[in-house]
């Protein structure tokens, strides 16, 4: 299996490689859960993932023994940019298979770190294989994601790094999608010290380990549906599971809804970009899937490489939630000079009108109505509020069509 | 004036009080730049500002001679909640007066330090009348944003940090608006070691410190336009225009397209959310506005308390520019199915549609035709050229909406 050896000689050969970054204490978070919750930034981390540390480990370790010429991996992600810079920083060469539909900000950033990139299949099994071949006619190595002891101790090197920080840490919440992260980090607490709590975390609708966990056998969960793309993995790997099953107190889960409002408020409170498999653990300890107040907790917040559209979504939505945006429609009279009598009250109430639109088309209108939809910006379900008070008081009859703001 | 023991003196009382954020070497921004640049995250400061330094150590050093009993200040934004903070922490009662159209967040997050919020006037000036009036009745300290010794002694104690991770720092640069920070910092850095250029950034909207320091007296700018709301101040304080006068080298001034370009790259590359005045620094470094090439630079990000709605605008903007939205129209048969066709074809080359406009109105289209608008989502220009062109091969005629977009 692993030992703990093998865990700090991965920390010596990650020395002055990557970032050590300290654990970081919350006092937002702290305050909401009645806990002290410490944050592990790894979106900070080099290539912008913890992914970097179980690569460069298994390079190094190989390029120590001369048993390397060059490298293969197939991924659409973290682990694509985690075995280029590796490899880069080792000077061995390495081939990543990307999916065809891998975002155009990944392939760009895997060849940044000098990786040859090819892109093949529509999925990732498509890559995989493709990357097998590769790696059979080149006799080259293949670097797996995560079923690996040198990857699994990679990863396992933020165990030391939260332990050195938080000597008296209670409960550690961790990420698991394929289980390398989890594995590693709770083999190396464990064995430091069995009282610390480990807390594996899935996506609801990527919960392999989790139900594996559960059954005592390998699941596979073949309807993968999450926004936290980075842990939709379909079955966890098999050396992993026999750590997660020695190691691990519990394995809970989070949903979608949680993920994205634990990214907007790491946001506008923590002023940082998480990407979502990276917000499950402080998505799950805010969301109380363990008891945890009164303890001492820290959350490993995996990686930061998320696509600028999905924040623009995630942004949008919690804009709504919090009713900064606000939908309805009022019928009026369709003559000339009742559009400019109707915006001038929202103007007058600092409503910002984004869209208008006006509808003529309607079987149960008179002939001289018309339906206006309105979306305006608003400070919040306070100012809305008043604002359809004063168009209410101004004889219009007005239908709410956001959700949130029904009353 | 004001002597480098006053500002160690400061950072005595900070200790222990604030975060200490390491200087953070930043890779990404210096192979843009062929420099070595060092950023301070002051984002991630208490109160999500450098504001709580001056703050802090002004109500201290009064309570240290039991000078007060209670402060009050006015303030829409990051001075309120730097002040706030400080007298809870120090136990002394806080008023702050803010204009009624602050944010929400903010007027919460400065009642969520303790402080006693009062919202009075539309704008600034008049909420500074009305701070004035309640110090005078009540007895009560009035704390300036920026033109007080102890205040930019306090601002000033991030040179001394600075200089601690950065002993060989060649140029600073520095936000700058009421020029409180800028004349701490240059004040500080300076007298330890004149030899580091000490460089003020400020938005080209809202320059009233580089026009002063170029005419040699104060000059107000009425007209303040600029996206950087933490540094749209009108004049400089007096007190700190004298110290930059003695002790900064250059000021320069930054666009408001520059700052948000560099808010978008700190969020995509740096996983950080910025504020716009706290990124004038790091956008006068990426766009030149003094030579750098080969130089260690330190770039103060003094704060990241930015609205949400806000990064929305900044990120769709980033969007746009980069070519992940496209917009165009063409004109279609007026006939069932002519829509489902045209979207087949979107749909088999990965575009995602976000808006459809159908439109009959228009003089020039004959009887049987209509206009669709259509805006989608596709990875970037490469695949949005390839989608129009599938479209043209299929014998439509498109014409593009989106500026970035035309051939």
């Amino acid at each position: 299996m692993l030992t703990l050896k093998e865990i700090e000689q991965a920390a010596l050969r990650l020395r002055n490689v990557i970032h050590d970054i300290p654990l970081s204490s919350a006092l937002t978070y702290s305050n909401i859960t009645r806990a002290s919750i410490f944050l592990k930034y790894e979106n900070q981390q080099k290539t912008g993932s913890f992914k970097v540390r179980g690569a460069y480990n298994k390079i190094m370790k190989l390029h120590e023994n001369n048993e390397i010429k060059s490298v293969v991996a197939s991924s659409a992600g973290n682990h694509a940019q985690g075995v280029a810079f590796a490899a880069n920083a080792i000077g061995v060469e390495a081939t990543i298979v990307m999916p065809r539909s891998s975002p155009i900000a990944k392939v760009a950033a895997t060849r940044d770190y000098g990786a040859k990139v090819l892109l093949h299949g529509a999925f990732y099994d498509e890559s995989y294989q493709k990357a097998i071949e590769i790696q059979e006619e080149a006799q080259s190595t293949f670097i797996h994601p995560f079923d690996d002891l040198d990857i699994i101790a990679g990863q396992g090197t933020l165990g030391l790094e939260i332990l050195r920080d938080l000597p008296g840490a209670d409960i550690v919440f961790v990420p698991a999608g394929g289980g390398g992260l989890l594995a590693g980090v709770a083999c190396c607490i464990k064995q430091i010290n069995p009282r610390v709590r480990i807390i594996g975390v899935q996506a609801e609708g990527a919960s392999s380990i989790a139900r594996s966990f559960a059954a005592g056998k390998m699941v596979t969960v073949d309807d993968i549906r999450t926004i936290a793309d980075g842990i939709a993995v379909k079955y966890p790997g098999a050396k992993c599971m026999e750590l997660i099953n020695e190691y691990v107190d519990e394995i809970v889960v989070v949903s979608d809804a949680e993920i994205a409002a634990t990214l907007l408020m790491l946001i506008e409170r923590s002023k940082q970009i998480v990407e979502p498999a990276g917000a499950v653990s402080l998505a799950a300890a805010l969301n109380n899937k363990v008891e945890i107040a009164g303890k001492k907790v820290a959350c490993i917040l995996s990686g930061g490489n998320i696509d600028v559209s999905f924040i623009h979504k995630v942004v949008e939505k919690g804009l709504i939630t919090r009713g900064r945006y606000m939908k309805f429609h009022t019928v009026m009279l369709d003559v000339p000079g009742s559009l400019e009598k109707f915006a001038s009250i929202l103007a007058k109430n600092n409503a910002n009108i984004t869209m208008v639109q006006h509808d003529r088309l309607k079987a149960d209108l008179d002939l001289n109505e018309a339906i206006l939809h309105i979306a305006c910006e608003v400070d919040g379900f306070e100012h809305g509020h008043m604002v359809i008070a004063e168009l209410e008081k101004a004889g219009y009859s007005i239908t709410m069509e956001s959700d949130d703001y029904r009353f």
